[in-house]
């Protein structure tokens, strides 16, 4: 197998923190986003939408989507589980996974497409849109400070995926000014904990 | 255990039609999102985001997003198996399901909730970015067509929680003018296939 890759971009760092914490290593191919080699043929066979990371088994079956990748592992390698262990906790961990990506991840990359140079001509920008987001995913940072204060991490006593959706949301918003503020004390420590585990170099 | 849910909302939908694929029956708790009931108290201490549904357990514990709490019920009673079957298969469902929530789905409702006179004051609308997104969705409906042409259902020869997604997005999205066209056969075929399960009521 082997994983169409990208340094740049936030979802597939997703995918590398997850295998790193699985203890997973998969050959990687590099991709040149800035000269769009995923939006282009022969990339475009494995994932029509063009988007990164792509898992290509070896049968040639191509699995794109990061959260359907870690999927994939988890099934493979369960331990240490990531996406939860009980059918209770499997759902929690989805629903968290779900608020950080959707709430969170989604509203971080919603301003950057929509604000940065790097999307221009790239795609429709609406810079209105882009501030929307903005405000949003600042909002988002100061309920999770709250969430936070009761438990260690994101989904409850332990690490998972919705941790790692939250790192790379957070890491990626550096870029267009989305910060922790000084008084979200509860989400800086969660922040020191996930990001000196030695996945987060990943 | 006990269901909030809404007859107006998209995402409620998906969640009952999944119920009806299995057989299950849960207790509703009808909420009135028109008077924004799933915005305040005593509601926000079930879903602080006051997003609907919500499955609340017996024991308090409540599952917010929708896909969430499909992964409860697929959990807890796997037959029909609608999240996949073997490792590569579930991850190729969820690589549907989320091509289908986060291209199509979050397209519709994007476009709505930023040009629809009901979300007016509600959130800060963009009309611009509502024009954005009808016109993706619109393209991946296109898209979508094509790839229905070399299998009956969206993740393959079963139906899954992809079509269930596809079908809730499809028929929300006509309330802002994204519509199936005439020359798309395909996915008109699989619409009239889907739609006319019975859960399609749900």
């Amino acid at each position: 197998m082997q994983l169409y890759d990208s340094a740049m971009a936030p979802n597939p760092r997703r995918v590398r923190i997850f295998l790193a914490e699985k203890g997973i290593t998969v050959p990687v191919v590099p991709m040149d986003i800035g000269k769009a080699e995923n939006r282009k043929p022969p990339f475009l066979a494995k994932n029509p939408l063009g988007g990164l990371p792509v898992l290509e088994l070896d049968d040639g079956t191509c699995i794109a989507e990061s959260v359907a990748i870690c999927r994939y592992f988890e099934e493979t390698q369960p331990q240490p589980p990531l996406l939860g262990t009980s059918a209770t906790d499997r759902a929690l961990v989805e629903m968290w996974q779900r608020r950080m990506e959707l709430e969170l991840f989604r509203n971080v990359t919603g301003c950057f497409q929509n604000t940065h140079a790097f999307f221009k001509g790239r795609i429709s920008q609406v810079p209105e849109y882009g501030e929307v987001c903005r405000n949003a995913a600042r909002a988002r940072l100061a309920w999770l400070d709250g969430e936070l204060a009761s438990r260690p991490f994101v989904a409850g006593e332990r690490y998972t995926i919705a941790d790692i959706t939250a790192l790379c949301a957070i890491d990626f918003g550096r870029v267009s000014d989305i910060r922790i503020a000084p008084e979200q004390k509860h989400l800086q420590r969660w922040y020191d904990a996930v990001s000196s585990r030695p996945s987060a170099k990943a």
